[in-house]
């Protein structure tokens, strides 16, 4: 059993931040679980332009409110606590906070961390993390 | 691109009640996301003891108070916003709300929803889920 507390992994280097957003990734590959679990926010008046080509990723409001606008079929869909959006389909997508969003993400494959430090703390408007080492269960 | 509103799945046959907790599934094996992801309240004042033989679960504490022991080591920990629990290793554990205590759960492999239906809405005291159909990805 892993006990893991949010306020010990935000003052760590799990915590990353980014473009418009600030995560920290309670869960990365290393530990076995087979997803990543992060605790993410998406800062108000940003626009966040994402594509994770080679992961899927469920996305939880727990705070805040804003869009998030699907490229594929250009419909925008309201972000508010209680939705969860799910990019079963490596969706292209803006998310446009009008406040702070604080959401709960899953990644699978999982996260393995090291995308970030490759970056040297810069992202593109399209990031996208590589495929991580298949895990072994 | 998946949209959900907790509220829609809180009452849908998707909210599912057992001894001490409710979960609200918002994804399930069908989903094809490769983990399940929940909203579950467990209940104050109940002594809640669960062994998943067939799944690895991280469980992160939204809301409430109360305590995890780890059977397999006799060890204690508390539970409050913010602490996340892993049991990376099958392990058999109980949980002792003080408080309801709402928390975001993900399952690997997927919860199929068809575990509950199937016990006719009894649980053993150690539930489990069975083994899930692998997925395509």
């Amino acid at each position: 059993m892993i006990i893991r507390n949010l306020a010990d992994v935000r003052a760590s280097d799990r915590n990353i931040k980014g473009n418009g957003w600030e995560s920290a990734r309670l869960l990365l590959q290393d530990d076995g679980m087979g997803f990543s679990f992060h605790l993410t926010t998406l800062y108000a008046g940003e626009e966040i332009k994402m594509h994770y080509k080679n992961h899927l990723e469920s996305v939880f409001i727990l705070k805040g409110e804003g869009t998030i606008e699907d490229l594929g079929t250009g419909l925008t869909h309201e972000l508010r606590p209680g939705i969860l959006y799910v990019l079963n389909e490596h969706d292209r997508h803006v998310v446009r906070p009008k406040t702070n969003i604080l959401t709960a993400c899953v990644f699978n494959p999982p996260v393995t961390g090291k995308e970030v430090h490759d970056e040297s703390g810069s992202y593109p408007a399209e990031m996208d993390v590589p495929p991580p080492i298949p895990l072994a269960h």
